[in-house]
């Protein structure tokens, strides 16, 4: 072992305590409290697991999972951008920027892996990146299904709007995409989210 | 897609949102508060993908991360056991219970499966269980090396004791394992840890 190469390393995981003190804008299913970036991509990379029989195509699962462990660790500088929000094209560039910063915590070569893996998430263009993503989208769906809509009320939302912002979840899941949109329905019948 | 099943798989997912309550005895490595499942599940999930260089032998990191991410479910059942209880056994078969009950809610296939991964995890037999492992026990001892040895000063933890509990380690990657006891002997001197 390369001692200093292992603390390198151990420093990157000393700054991920940083993700859990990231507040999302959603509540855990039982309402209690915001859930944290850890607790969220922890419960995503669960179901890319538990509804793989439900990708398109065949799927690398050790890929998705390790893009879906780190791709809100961007958060830690950028902070949590409401997926809804006028400025998410901002946000996007000051992810890019924390993703070289954070990153760039680890040796050189394992930096460049780990933020490859990250910008292919982003770009949502290969097979594995589409399925992660959507996980990563129904997740607070299902939270605001739970909720009674509680954020989206909060911040006016529109079924337009989430089915425009969530539009590409079909090309990692037909089957997840057509549960989406009778979820979608259901939430708009009970009153959760504007009908337009 | 078979609606009901995938209800079925769905429940699930819901049931998770209880390892986000299960408080462990460590604090997270900036001593601000106690770290839950979750987060410890998705931090060590990071562990094995970022130390995957250190591992014995090859491993299937998708298996290795599978493992890792359900590894500590059946704590919303059993409770969090401190590593060093004296009814540390009597909690195996409270776990073995409550393994069946949790992964008892999935369709009967998958439960299986999920189970066999969980009973693969603990039996430590496996490469990719080995490895698994190493991460479960290396972060609370990055954690009380970080936090002055605060839940070793509280519950007269005892170098011995550390050794004693963690020696398989070297089973999975014996790189980490010589770190390992460097960094016991540096918690020693610093007094984090009682030597004997």
């Amino acid at each position: 072992m390369d001692k200093s190469r292992f603390l390198q390393q151990l420093d990157f995981i000393y700054e991920m305590d940083k993700v859990k003190h990231i507040v999302r804008k959603t509540k855990l299913f039982d309402g209690s409290r915001l859930e944290n970036d850890a607790e969220h991509s922890w419960t995503i990379c669960l179901m890319a697991v538990l509804f793989r029989e439900y990708s398109n195509e065949q799927i690398d699962i050790g890929k998705v999972l390790m893009m879906l462990l780190i791709h809100d660790i961007v958060e830690i500088d950028a902070g949590d951008t409401f997926l809804y929000a006028p400025d998410r094209e901002t946000a996007h560039w000051k992810e890019q920027a924390a993703a070289e910063r954070i990153f760039g915590i680890l040796p050189e070569e394992q930096s460049k892996g780990f933020l490859a893996a990250w910008e292919e998430f982003e770009a949502r263009v290969t097979t594995e990146a589409k399925f992660a993503s959507v996980f990563d989208r129904l997740e607070p769906v299902l939270q605001n299904y739970k909720n009674g809509g509680e954020t989206w009320k909060k911040n006016g939302i529109t079924k337009q709007m989430v089915l425009e912002k969530n539009k590409h979840l079909g090309e990692g899941s037909v089957e997840i995409w057509y549960f989406f949109l009778e979820l979608i329905d259901m939430c708009v019948q009970k009153g959760y989210l504007e009908d337009r």
